[in-house]
């Protein structure tokens, strides 16, 4: 699978070279600038005391996304959706992908009721926009989680954090399953697939898309090998980041 | 796998009824009324010659579609889109995924530039509303195909089908992989996924959600052994519908 | 009035094929799929204990109801109102008359502290859809009200429904008065008129438009006669529709 | 029916003082500040030479119009539909009424391809604001048609207006048929009846609904004879603003 | 300064004819209508007892405006906004103008837990309507704060109002500074001011934008001479509507 | 005025720290991520040929801009304005100052028939973000006309800038007027000014509100004195950044 030589160099098995910056926010309780290569995503934590009202009295928290892109994240400028006074179909399916993977790592018993909003903006765009943004969120999250432990709103001893996670996209382009498109391959990918994994190597979610050509069970197999090994590596940019 | 009985009394790898009222709409070019036990979704598919405009000139068509539910196709009532004045994220991604599912079965080239508008409104809703809409949307359009090739929008020889397609919900129930899953399944599945296949046995799209514990690659292959087999059966309908 | 030959084979004083199908819905508290010809509108109704909060603690009750048409309910595909973001000045116009229609033959005091939510949906439209979805939304009413009175949500004695109520169209055409019009009759009609009558006779709304040409006191006479027999006829297939 | 004494004095059958104002504004085409007692409306007509994209070249002019009230033109003050985001289903109903009233008594073949729209403005309710609008309108559209006509959009013997229109409320209060209601009366009406006439004493639209309770057809001749009273004075004061 | 005759025969440092019309509204607590020359609005102060429940309990009341244009008001008839279903940005600008200029003079702890809502509808417009706005929306608040006081809404000795206010435009128009512009004067002004001063000569804002060239120190001075000698009049018509 | 010791201990005539990160984005034609102190606003500037089809074959360009904040760019979470589905009046009156300022500097026939537009997104927010927009946006301005210029849609020897613009808030605290307002000392401001100023010390805008105390004619002079010596430091960093 190694010798095909990819569009910026990289093996079919190989992540673009990625960097997260924790902290990189004054204000929330718990942030990441987080790069896929050119992809560059600001994930936010913002902890709340308490629940909405139609969760309240439940002893239960709550997790939430809200993904986003600059309108000059890419390479032509988009309108923004605020200007055009409504959501599109892509932010909304992106915002509740988001928000599921998170919810999928926490306990909501333990973390009582408290709630944590997510937000993910593409601040630039090339590919894998949104499996930077779970990948970041995750780090944000943790942070937001010990904020709230410092500050009591959470026991000492409650872990609401049962996993870690993170995601990657892979595809088939021109026949060959490769590992994290970035957007020239991803635009001309027959098949598209994001994958969410759990640091214990669960699946959280498997999205696969036939963009060009439906695909059979073994590329289906080979997309999701190069996956599971993608978000191992994740894994460890995450456990660095946050000095574990 | 066969011996756990289900709620209505089902094996873990049976579909539930299944009905195809070809023909239900006196207006459409193509129509189908599908059920999936409870679950009940008109299927429209409307032709017009012509393409939007940003898309004339390139001699290749146009399929889209939309997903709804009246309001009281469920259990207890839901808001109206219209009244909220916004769509929201579920009905954006279903529509988009309905979409891309029958476009994976059409040659552009070969439709010309005609658009085909698929619509699929939820009467009654029990379950796998998705993927009757995939299923019955594919009726429709094979209707509505042929009534553009009789009135000459096609020519005789253009073969814009290229493959049937449908679709199946399969599932994870108290760690028991099962096949179609009726609401009261689908509300306590550890993981919920749809799959979307052509009647050559191809993926479409394969969208594994884990709603209560993750997965793992064992049990990601035993959903998608059962999604096979359930859309093997669901083209055999597809084909009885069309008297093919 | 009689030798008028019209285009589908009725005399002007007839109505078109009625049927009305009680209990379509297996989810609401009371529906009905009614048809006038080829009109086909499928009615809900939604009770719920308790009303809004501007209303409660007056020990009265509230019935509301909402028309729409799906997109290719008619013989062109007209857009989703939830896609275009707002709703139409005719559609709202109808679900206010079908709410009023419906309010006049209930006693608020008797309903007590309960909502009850009409819903019409167009699934085929061929003229006289506001009609048919107030006779229909009346069998739906009748059985929502059973269902609240089985549930102990109305006391045995209560009598909320103090009259019932249908609903025709009535137009002149070529200079003709006639009962019950098809579309086809309705778009070259010079005056349409919708009349909204009690089982007892009495009228709870009249509303009659000049499309074409002004209307002298005399047309508008014929017109009433028409509508006033044709809702006598409409009770009658409500009574056989309830069992009464 | 004379000895009724109403809230300010008047008989049944009187209407409140009526007053026009042609003129009132510098910048519309034709304009009416119009006054049934204490509600006020101020209505121009805005002509454009040239029809909307979907009308171009049939020859054919067109009429529409736009009703809203003042937030503060009412007893407590009403929120902004701007600010709502969206038009309530009580101003799409009236301002269409409007509409098909002034278009009812225009010859859009004479009107040539010209465009007429009618903003009525309520600055000051008290019952009966759709009837001012409607009454007061027609005296703006005379003027409109007359700049156009000095302006050459339209030729010399040119006549789009075939007939005068006006309009008045009719109503049933404590069981007494009375014309022109005030906003007090209204609100206690059994039924209420808005009715739009022409200058030859035409119906061109009857819209009577049962607010409290159902009437019959005696109710309904006594209520379009006050109408049609009402309606020959307000058309007395038509053209006498417009000095005929 | 004064030998350069304006389009409308005024001096550079001379206003329009004002007319204020206390009371102009039945309905309303407080109103006014406003003339600056050709410029008309309809300020109306809706007093209502109590605060929005984020403000309650803080003994503190509360003052907003909301300004709007009807659609014919100009010269050519512009699309309503709630018709557009979203309000501009210059009709949002200037109604947190009004707003925050009419707080500048209210205490709000005199106010109590009380709110006033100031609208300001431009029937007819000819440049300066924003600061029209200002200045007759100061009368019908201090009538709908006396009409509080008669209420028992405020304390006899409360004094809610600490100065009055008004405003009006300057502009520097083919290099001369000028006084009140009107809108022809308006629409080749090279810069633009509106100032806003209270009755003992503060201001309150200062809104100077170069819309054909930038300003120097100098000429900001010029301008802001004009503005506050044109303010001591408005003070003085203010006065004089009031009675005092 | 350099005595008291402000919060975060400068003299009251001091600006922050000022950064520009000039071609911070890989996409845009030119871009700036621009720093007063805390506060960090993202300014990209993106050009294509063509202007608007109102403004076609006038020979002239076009220049706009649109501002927004992050959702948890400020100390607590702020809805997205996209999800509330409208742009509040902040975002509109900002993004109208930052196109007005960013115009009064473009000889637009110079420009030919090209458009720019100016995304100005705040990744933090601590006081002073639109006058931190403007100022980046013109670096991000001047390297987009420079790109035109490369790619030859500018001709060689045009010169559309005709001036550099940049911007400061001054604002009265505790009785003193300060420079560079953070917000901590915003929020407690009696009076709070934005002053647009060109390289050339020429006024683009002055916008001064009384948050708290109305202000008299010195303290007004004050202010400007304080804004204009900061803009003349500002575009020295402009400068610096531009290489020029």
């Amino acid at each position: 699978m190694t010798d095909i030589v990819r569009v910026d160099g990289r093996t079919t098995d190989q992540l673009r070279p990625v960097t997260i910056e924790r902290g990189w926010s004054d204000q929330a309780e718990g942030s990441a600038l987080i790069s896929f290569g050119r992809t560059k995503v600001l994930c936010t934590a913002s902890f709340t005391n308490g629940v909405p009202r139609w969760m309240a009295g439940k002893g239960k928290g709550w997790v939430t996304a809200e993904y986003s892109m600059l309108p000059r994240s890419t390479d032509s400028r988009m309108d923004r959706e605020s200007v055009k006074g409504r959501i599109g179909g892509r932010t909304h399916e992106i915002s509740r992908l988001v928000g599921r993977s998170l919810r999928a790592v926490v306990d909501m018993k333990a973390l009582g009721e408290n709630t944590i909003v997510l937000d993910c903006d593409v601040l630039q765009a090339d590919g894998g926009t949104r499996t930077a943004a779970i990948t970041g969120a995750y780090v944000a999250l943790a942070d937001a989680l010990e904020w709230g432990r410092e500050k009591k709103f959470l026991s000492q001893k409650a872990q609401p954090l049962i996993d870690s996670v993170s995601a990657i996209s892979v595809g088939i382009v021109g026949g060959v399953p490769m590992l994290d498109l970035a957007y020239v391959e991803d635009s001309k990918a027959e098949t598209d697939m994001n994958v969410v994994v759990t640091g214990r190597g669960l699946f959280v979610e498997v999205q696969g898309t036939a963009e060009g050509a439906p695909f059979d069970r073994q590329e289906l197999n080979s997309l999701l090998d190069l996956a599971l090994a993608g978000t191992v590596s994740l894994t460890e940019f995450q456990k660095t980041a946050l000095g574990r």
